[in-house]
């Protein structure tokens, strides 16, 4: 009996794939990398379901990659020749939503957003919101520890994150942390699992801190300028203001076109930059009128405030679809580079100059408030790689993101895609320390190998 | 030449101490714990001195104790036999502050007060506050993962850190983390030093994360209670309305008469416990109104707003010279066992049970906002080791956080007292794991054997 074969009968019907058709179609994320040929995919709809998979595949030495929707962008659930992927897609059960503790426990399928529509029932939220929350799930989320449009006030996907069940690679069940606010007994491995990119273990639940939500909406502006440095140096003035904005998000031209293209937003011709802002605090009205008026000082050339929630969710939803709006229009190679607040501005010129020289299509959107921008490199469709302009313009710009005293990816994670450029980050001995680290939790080196670190 | 012999010539002069009497002085830490003999103290200045301790210790297998300022409460600092203390606290740079950037690159050494003062004289402050931040190093703080008073809003040590440098083991420098907001490039190894308690490495820098102060000072509320459990009750009415305190301190009848009894406070014979809340938020009048209304509603006896800057202060001070006052009465055993919120009513109560019972004296101050409870067993000055009817209560105490879904330890960390009852809450496949992930960094297991895991 094949090793495949073997799985399929040592799991309940239905939960391992292998037509290779239907087995493609789960072996690959959002980004344009070809995966390889696996085995099969495992439809988990249990956590004994994946110390099954763990065990199979410890014994018979098969790669294993896990993922959730497969919404991530670099390259993190791509699955590889001969491994076989562990889909959690199925576990979609929020076990537990506790609002005197302020907890819920959840399965990794939830859907980002679901968890959090469960959680306004009680008064409360789930604060983190990558662009993709809609259809990404809780356990890629915890995963990429991913961020999103409201991390610049509530922190990323670890700051919600308390406890985990895992799956280790040889089909062993670890506990990590807690269900309590606080808590430091033993090592944070919450914290390491988080971000782990499936190297190692398998989430198979997640205990995470839900926030109160703010008694009414938030308040809204938009803001539009003649120049990207404009747009960044109202950014850098809005921080060191002090304003707290809950959202602060800044779209190029070239991300603008992207979606007026689309769905036709009436953009102005000397619109080069848009910057949208949001405040949830008790005073949001007072706060936004500060951030308007820090706009305008600092050149935008329009500024309106959201008069009603419907137009609020509007705009919040242009955003939201710029990565779609840009797919329309070429295979993307989405970058996630993260720089100190104050060297936003810088970061912008940098892009721009680099896609002026190297003659590449670059749109940027950035979570301005963390510094953290997604400069997306736009070539045609159909290629299977990017075109050597495409990967030598990224080059500069992870390098010039480094000068700046940054990182390689604030929220996306290493994935395969930035893997080539590790080293110049991390150095020589945290590179060991991080193997030593992997080989502890995963001797074998089946869980998704090649991929983070 | 002896080994200590080999280390003082490796140093510049005056870094090693070798007297007994005084190295003895470096020894313990806020515990009744008593130390063993060291063979002697180094007094690090910069780096090198740290790298030149962890290289001569990996040669000749010396354990090596770090310590920041010895105000920890659980033995996490307190020296053995043989071993050799490797003191930070002359490493007192803040090598830099960005207001810009919102962040502080520090030395170990540094006074966590000093850090938040140099902040906020730039309209930022350093959140982090345990009650011993006056007398604390950062670099303690880090090594336990301190919490404080402001953490029931502004998350514990780790969520402050964002970057840090390391000497390992064998006297390599890793550096982890970042200067961004933002980062997921490779393993969490920031979160996990954090809280590790010098069993994997010696800090020797930090990247912390400041924040906007805020703009008035806070409003603060006093409110006495009758019965301890109406207290915790108010505490779990305040938290449900989502007041979002920025510090709500509980103070049981045992912890009053202490602070009572040193400095004469007027204690009313009825007042069982003291509930003081804050609330720093830009409509922080309204908020401290909603608190003292639920306070009453929950059979407060007296509830008083503080009317000026310095009031306030007087107030504060008091909680924070709790232990202080305990001290003067004998000998403490302090606990820090943190509960899910809803339960603080009924781990309040059981505690009270478990000091009748075993006819034990139990003072309890809680970062209520938290569920975070700090009893105090106190016992007669002079005993080497708490009399067995305390450590049967603290063990009754100890099972019942756990029954409540808690954890042994909110802040202190495990040090040397909590590691008798670790497995209770780890379990066999967690602490297998972490030995693993100690094994990485400290293969020779010089690294303070003994404690945290």
């Amino acid at each position: 009996m094949s090793p495949i074969d073997a799985l399929v009968r040592s799991l309940p019907d239905g939960r391992v794939l292998t037509d290779p058709d239907v087995v493609g179609s789960y072996a690959r994320d959002r980004t344009f990398v070809e995966p390889g040929k696996p085995l099969g995919a495992v439809l988990a709809a249990t956590r004994e379901d994946v110390v099954t998979t763990m065990r199979w595949a410890s014994e018979h030495r098969v790669p294993v990659v896990p993922r959730g929707a497969g919404t991530g962008l670099a390259g993190g659930a791509t699955a590889g020749d001969g491994s076989v992927i562990l889909s959690l897609a199925r576990m979609t059960a929020i076990r537990e939503l506790s609002p005197a503790d302020e907890i819920a426990v959840v399965e990794p399928g939830v859907i980002t957003a679901d968890l959090d529509r469960a959680a306004r029932e009680h008064g409360l939220m789930y604060a983190p919101d990558p662009s993709s929350y809609e259809i990404s799930t809780i356990g890629g989320n915890l995963a990429t520890n991913a961020g999103g449009l409201r991390c610049v006030k509530y922190g990323v996907t670890r700051d919600s994150a308390l406890g985990l069940e895992v799956v280790l690679a040889d089909g062993r069940v670890l506990n990590t942390g807690r269900r309590t606010m606080k808590g430091v007994t033993g090592y944070d491995l919450t914290g390491l699992f988080v971000g782990s990119e499936g190297t190692l273990g398998v989430i198979t639940s997640a205990t995470v801190r839900l926030r109160r939500a703010p008694a009414a909406p938030p308040a809204t502006f938009a803001a539009e300028f003649g120049s990207l440095r404009d747009a960044g140096a109202a950014v850098s003035a809005i921080v060191a203001a002090g304003c707290q904005p809950s959202l602060m998000e800044l779209l190029d031209r070239a991300t603008l076109e992207a979606i007026d293209d689309w769905r036709n937003i009436g953009l102005e011709p000397a619109t080069k930059a848009m910057l949208i802002g949001q405040s949830d605090a008790s005073d949001s009205q007072a706060a936004i009128e500060r951030m308007e008026r820090l706009c305008a000082e600092n050149g935008a050339s329009f500024v309106a405030v959201s008069s009603s929630p419907q137009e609020t969710e509007e705009l919040i939803g242009l955003r939201r679809m710029a990565y779609h709006a840009k797919e329309r229009l070429g295979a993307c190679l989405v970058e996630d580079v993260c720089v100190p607040r104050s060297a936003l501005p810088g970061m912008i010129g940098a892009i721009e100059d680099v896609a002026a020289r190297h003659d590449v299509r670059i749109a940027t959107v950035a979570h301005a408030g963390d510094g953290n921008l997604h400069p997306v490199f736009i070539f045609e469709h159909g290629t299977a790689e990017p075109p050597a302009e495409v990967w030598a313009a990224a080059d500069e710009v992870f390098t010039k993101a480094l000068e700046f005293g940054g990182t390689l990816t604030g929220e996306h994670g290493v994935g395969l895609l930035k893997r080539r450029w590790l080293a110049l980050e991390s150095g020589p001995v945290a590179e060991e320390v991080q193997r030593g680290v992997k080989a502890v939790f995963d001797p074998l080196g089946i869980l998704n190998p090649g991929k983070a670190i």
